[in-house]
């Protein structure tokens, strides 16, 4: 049986939800919203768990989204649901533009729990060769959520968040990740915690570091590898300049800059690595 | 002498500055303008003309820049400026906000003259074997700027806008360029004109296309190449997809997508395919 239209921003259910926009109520709540069909069910196919849908409805309440004037895909998400009874609120849209993130309105949104996730847990899913690629302090959700787009691309095993403000359930990152921040194996641990996960596995270190000497291109990329990146403006911070912490598998390389700027944007330092160690990795392989 | 300040956002030198954040007039005048002092002292070090600045005062004028509470980097250049007799505006904080750009308020706007461009002054400046980008339809005046960037970092030696709606003098574009807008050299042409221009000269044609057989790692880029880049949600033009139009120099490329994603972010696609030609032809110098 449908549930009821709900017709007012003051309803308690909806103004819970949209409370999740907040860093902090994610934070305390342990939930967060996915906007967009697309984004949807990418996570739905990567294990998160989603507690219940806000669906758009224009006018009258008919009972049924099969009747939505909505996209296919949507239609077809929200079929399926009706028919798994995944609980799906229609909201009328004044109540859904409370609900939806910025300028996006395709129509539902949905309650979703963040996944556990541990060092345990990611090594379980990465491989037993990984590349990895490890952001450091990366603050701009919509900078992290890029470089995870890249990674899904160049087919990177996980993703290691150092010391990164930015929760990874934030809507601009979940949206420029285009929804691969779900099915990208993710763990955030402080950056020396980091080092020590990556030297008892003997992991070759590649760091990002725009001074080192030593060209991105000319490094061996094969076995278990992570290449390490810091933010735009700072780049990585002291711990990762000192070798005898990073040891001795560990090595400062640089992308060439041949113009008058001086660095590239992350998640294009992040592209040009991944698929550069990728290309490297089959070669190897073939 | 100082020029007095401007108190009032009517006053016509500053409507007039102010208009120019629409695309439609500065089409009309070919004037446009440039925020913050580094985009500005690239913008100069490349050739644009400057015809006048407005710098903002908060409280008194003092008839001095030197005395004003900015960075030291703008400071020098509005020292510069009163030593060259280049004509700066003092600008009331309430009038510098009409004329600057978003959020951006870093105390100076300069009104500068489009460059004159054309396939001839193009052609002067890329060098005998150049590395060129095409870009076809792309709209996003961000995603320009960022493959500028990207450009300027790998040493591209021109970029080719094809059929692009978005001016190259847009506020976002110049920003995420970092000014590098104004030193890479660039002509905008339709698609036809481009094909036609790099087949007489017998360019390489790489052209980024989804379906593509061939990896980009498997053909040659040294001598003449141009990498072509369309939309991310269109991919490009039919005319990139005859064989019989691009030439027997021309191949369909793509990049290995091995996750859930289909495509990579414009900046991201173009920055791995630049920095790859680059190794490719240092590879072939040495």
């Amino acid at each position: 049986m449908a549930l009821p239209l709900i017709r007012s921003t003051s309803n308690p259910r909806v103004k819970n939800a949209a409370a999740l926009r907040e860093s902090r109520r994610r934070r305390k709540t342990g939930e967060f919203l996915i906007d967009g069909a697309r984004e949807i069910v990418r996570a739905q196919k990567s294990g998160i768990t989603l507690k219940e849908a806000y669906a758009a409805v224009d006018g009258d309440w008919s009972g049924s989204f099969a009747d939505l004037n909505v996209s296919d895909e949507l239609r077809q998400l929200l079929c399926r649901w009706e028919e798994d009874r995944f609980p799906v609120w229609p909201v009328a849209r004044s109540v859904f533009a409370r609900l939806a993130f910025g300028d996006r309105d395709e129509g539902v949104v949905v309650l979703a729990e963040e996944p556990r996730r541990s060092f345990e847990l990611f090594e379980e899913r990465i491989g037993k060769s990984p590349l990895l690629a490890v952001l450091e302090r990366i603050e701009k959700p919509g900078n992290i959520g890029a470089v995870f787009r890249s990674a899904d691309g160049a087919g990177v095993d996980g993703i290691i968040l150092a010391d990164c403000g930015a929760d990874l359930w934030h809507p601009n990152t979940i949206r420029s990740s285009l929804g691969t921040v779900f099915s990208i194996p993710s763990v955030t641990a402080p950056a020396a915690e980091v080092i020590a996960w990556l030297r008892a596995r003997k992991y070759r270190i590649a760091m990002a570091i725009c001074d080192a000497a030593k060209p991105y291109s000319e490094i061996d990329y094969t076995g278990p590898t992570a290449i390490v990146l810091g933010s735009e403006d700072e780049g990585l911070t002291e711990l990762w300049h000192d070798r005898s912490v990073t040891g001795p598998d560990s090595a400062a390389i640089v992308l060439p800059m041949r113009g008058i700027a001086d660095s590239l944007n992350i998640s294009n330092a992040a592209a040009v690595l991944f698929y550069h160690a990728l290309l490297r990795r089959e070669e190897a392989r073939s």
